[in-house]
């Protein structure tokens, strides 16, 4: 008798699941046969990438200088269709449009992808000066090698410096949870629409937070746990917040935050400036400034 | 001669381990011929019941409303064996009795997932709630389904109202793996054991903490760093720990707790009130009082 | 027309992408056919020892007694190989001479891994402790074993203890990679340096950081979001970082430190001392004083 | 020098294998940005056929009648959109129009594939008179769910009744495909357009071959090795082999036909007949005729 | 509309697939909660065994006479419970009592497990005299180990000895799945009754049949193609075949049987006889005899 | 006390098969620390030159002109790497020679490795033919594509034509297994040491066989259960096989032999004969000669 007692009740938990008043605020009805995205054919997507931005360190790691063109070649090929096609599904999800066809979309999709694709040299000339940072700016490192190897500064700049490139291309969806991937593994939550300048560092990172329109100079390092956040959240006349206004601070070149520190609302942190741990700022600092730890600290 | 070194010292240190008083305070004795809970079903339970909760997001992506009921039932079905399975196991683990058919203990497993199932409705109007949360306090997102795909809060409140479920029911050791994936995942720590009320959205969360004896109220809003922690731990008369007494903060409805805000012990934050970031308290908080960083911060 | 459209792109950043100016500074160059160390070899390596450290939990559920031997044993001689290639190939990461051979590095490697193997009962028995650290520490939790199979204490303790004898052992790249998965998954980031005494404890964890040259005594316990970093980075007379000295925490025994705490640079936190959280500490602090939060908290 | 010495070798083999003379006969040039059909999706495809046909045996062993529908559904619904993907491959490999959408042809395939859904009760119908018909012919078998589990002839008729009624249906490739599979596996020929009558069983069957245009009656029985082919293959003026004309054996109900025998063209083959082993035959048969070995046999 | 048309459609398949008429002739009704065997399983269990009959062979490549115990001893202990679960599957398949708890059925599995690995020196022992003859048998081989490595006759009997050890352990349905494993690979279909001396050898094999109660001496060498099979199915009063009687060719010593021939019934072929290509036969054969290819041959 | 019955007879079985005299005949000794050729790399060596060899059709389907110089090229230069490695461990199967270093070895790899890619074009081309064959000779094809798609004869002679290369530069072991894949796959068993020429087809195939030393001429056509066999093995005065030596048929061009027949030894069988079914033949044949089945044939 045991085993059966288990179906009438399943029967019942169906009934009231499949209840459209039950359902409907957290159901993704599926629009033009396209599916959702992949979060493994995104996976796929930067794995390939940072094959192709970092040669021999990734993917085939026999890689020459004379067959550098044909792993090269090849994996963005399939890069960019697993993009174009991850690009259409992202555009998918917010599309409210009654056309069948889609055909529009794919076009806008391969042109997006395409122009993606001619931005890869550019972040990759980008990273190496991440890669440079990391390695002048961590004591414990021994070579530029290793960051590149198993620094996640250097996984969470992939991510970002790649989801931003898709964020400036209005892509949805995708530069998001590009995002997401690398705050996952790294425990750094960098929005995909912030702007950082070269020679980026993150030493640590776990716990780092830099907001949506963040606007980061050359040459800064950050350390674990920094919040550069938004400090309010201006509501419209209905009380909705406003989405999409300037909000986090913009950090000028050169500046240090140590950990824990949270630097809040569009501030300007001027340039040279160094912000001790665990400080708390809502107010813009002077160039040069150093704002160590407050005197009551122990 | 070079390959064969290996061997004799492999030998001294199989020796060594396989002694009884090398292995004995680490070394767990399957019984029954039960094992292990294990973490891939586990893990495709928890997968199971969000495409179950969140039709069309995860899961089949292009299940439609005339197909629901089979997909929904399909995988209820399976998801009710794994945890029937699981919570045997999870049982087994502290069981001590020597009763070697564990008939009973399969009846009982069954029971308990048959309940838990029960309560799936539930789970999701709760979550539904959640993802509205998330929509509206964060100015950053698109919509409320690009909060159910990708934003970590969600991730972790699916994992949690599971897991909460199954520790009301007195379930062993699976809620807490259950809080572990998601802590391992997103960086949110929350104890299987932690009362949380509906609408209650964490932004970022890295780090965040909340603590088995927590009870939080309606539209709470918690950020990253945030701990909602115990502030002593009372011993007994040996010096042991006493273990399940209330500990940890009381939230009540419509409190908003900044970054890196540490609340210590069994205090009540009142309704309404803004606890803000990196502030460290350990007494209870007056409803709609506001308390910001304090006059010493820069 | 349209598919056809990305090919001329593409070939242009390839073009790009292949030109030495592009890849010299991100291109690993492969040496003696030797490629890069295996995430995945790794990620075997670390399951097998733990498998053989904690028997009955990781690995086959049911190994008995009378079967500890074969699978400790046959565990144990895959993961010797696998740490000798691995150990090679890391080697081989920084390796500038041009012996084509590698023989001497290969006999080299072997040594050094059947080193670390003769050091796994030592392991395990700091382990032990740390498990019973994590019990006695934590009042929810209800069993040893539950703090075995699923507390990131244990979890990333076994990593670095591991790679801890790694480092050590002079092992190039590998014990640093080791650490990082722990630092991945837990979010706790210890460097493979540190040395740590036993009966060590870090609770939730999240943010943790643990420098290089930091030293820690017996029966210290640690809370999430605590940094023992440096405080400053000596530079040589061009400017460049020193590397390798001693600038981390010695924290003694008995020492608790509280979330959120920052303490920096080659300082001593005596014996028996408490530090509260969110507490910043660039100075030594005498054995059995009470750091707790500064006046001006809340 | 040594591990250099591939790479030009290489470059060149990279230039023969692209030029177009090279390749041009043995290059699929994709249409309309649809890969070629899927083996793995195909492979799926008949998985889940077959645990809807055979439910318990197959997919979910545990499916009980009051969850039959769930799991039924679920695996129709799936494999009806895997159908009509590649469906549409199959027909796209053989396309040849300019129609760059492609929007009839998905919703020629939805129909195609609605249609083939609706034929399995009668497929169902069919091979459960092959499994008895398995069950009473061979003495070896235990019970009819043996015959099920484990014998080549329902394995290879459960892809035959499927592939046939794709053929039927005109589909492109995809039957073909499907039969190899049970060819590769079981090591025997049937062409999918063979008509296939009600209690078919062959035994052991490795080496039979069943043509296309063969008209195979109730309740036969082969064995190993037999051939029911073609006799010649008539020409048109060119020499060009004539396509598609019925050139195989009728085999009328209640005949069985011994190991090894051979019948070749469009004889038919008696009702109740018996073939012997070993025999060529190239002439039509009585019905109730008996040929056994000639009696040169020893 | 048109991704709608499936759904109604799809739900009468569903309808007619669901009623107990459509499914009860194919159905496996679960018993006892336990599933099907598991092809999975099983074919992780040959392989194990494999790897512990031919060391170094098969599985770990490296393994060495210091640590051959754990490896074999590790495999051994997995491949006995692996066993003794399948076994329990397939008597429960055919199993029919209403007793819930399946306990006594659990010791006997494990009592049958623990006999058929006692047998297992002994199936090396044959086996290593099957590599002999397959060495000396074919001018093609080059060395005893190729023929273990990769020639279908070695994979084939060793399928045949393991299944044929359970099959007099009366073990249900295991065997059988064994042996067509077997079949599948290498297209040599041999009955898990049937009996087979030492120095066994199939050269090339594709298309042999050997019957449930063939009985095969040693040193007999067969081809591809060959059939040892029954004549005539004699069946009960009621029409009913009778199954298990002897009905398969007894082979004596150092016979030698070549490709095509078929021998049918319960003849025996004496001592050192040779029996011709493609010859039939159904009556018994002198020691010594020659039995070439008829007259009538080409 | 049930569970614990297996330990004492494991033990005593793991002795048993550890004692030397028992594995002794049957273990594969690892030498210079080079493990078995791997039966996974070679499927992804065959799949990759596949890919290579008919792009568009195996790989990734979605390879246009101007991509291909890259997929090519990278899947090239991962086959040659695949190449050399399964090279070197075939050889070391069969070495005896105790240099350790081995490095002699991997140089001959590598040359032999580049060699056979340097045949690539070449092996396209008369693979090109075959599909040709293929086409034409079966009325059931409807493309050439189709043939290359899923005709086992394409299969097999793309196993057949890379391992005859292969066994051309005196590779061991590895051609041999690469010819008993295609074997497991279609039943069809060609040595890799026979000589065929262009434009040959096999349909069907099960069953057929071509010995070592065969010599096919051009646009030969078989089918399925077809032997072109030894007569005779030659001993020496030891009574031992002599390995080698020319004992398998010449076919010549233009030849057709249907299904079942048998020709065994050194003869020669004419241009443009035709060999009927289940034809057995040991003697010559005259060009242009039809031996149809024998007058006895029904």
């Amino acid at each position: 008798m045991v085993t059966k007692l288990g179906a009438p009740m399943l029967s019942d938990v169906v009934d009231a699941l499949c209840e459209e008043e039950s359902y409907q605020a957290v159901y993704h009805m599926p629009e033009h046969d396209r599916p959702m995205p992949s979060l493994e054919a995104l996976g796929e997507l930067v794995e390939r990438l940072r094959a192709v931005i970092f040669p021999g360190y990734f993917g085939d790691s026999e890689i020459r200088p004379e067959t550098m063109r044909y792993h090269i070649g090849g994996s963005l090929d399939i890069a960019y269709r697993l993009l174009v096609e991850q690009i259409s599904r992202g555009h998918c999800f917010f599309c409210s449009t009654d056309d069948r066809t889609c055909i529009d979309c794919e076009v806008e999709a391969k042109r997006v992808a395409g122009e993606f694709m001619s931005k890869l040299p550019q972040i990759r000339k980008l990273l190496a000066t991440d890669v440079q940072a990391a390695y002048v700016g961590d004591p414990a490192s021994k070579s530029p090698g290793e960051t590149i190897f198993c620094y996640p500064s250097i996984t969470t700049l992939t991510h970002h410096r790649i989801a931003h490139e898709l964020y400036k291309l209005k892509v949805d969806l995708i530069p998001r949870i590009i995002g997401e991937m690398a705050h996952s593994k790294t425990g750094i939550d960098i929005h995909p629409g912030a702007q950082i300048g070269e020679h980026f560092f993150i030493d640590h990172g776990t716990g780092t937070v830099i907001g949506e329109t963040c606007i980061i100079g050359r040459n800064v390092r950050l350390y674990q746990g920094v919040t550069l956040g938004a400090k309010s959240f201006p509501q419209d006349d209905s009380g909705t917040l406003i989405k999409g206004i300037a909000r986090h601070p913009i950090v000028e070149d050169d500046v240090i935050v140590y950990s824990g520190a949270t630097i809040l609302g569009r501030v300007t942190i001027g340039q040279g400036s160094v912000i001790g741990g665990n400080v708390w700022i809502t107010r813009s600092v002077e160039a040069g400034e150093r704002l160590l730890q407050n005197k009551c600290s122990l």
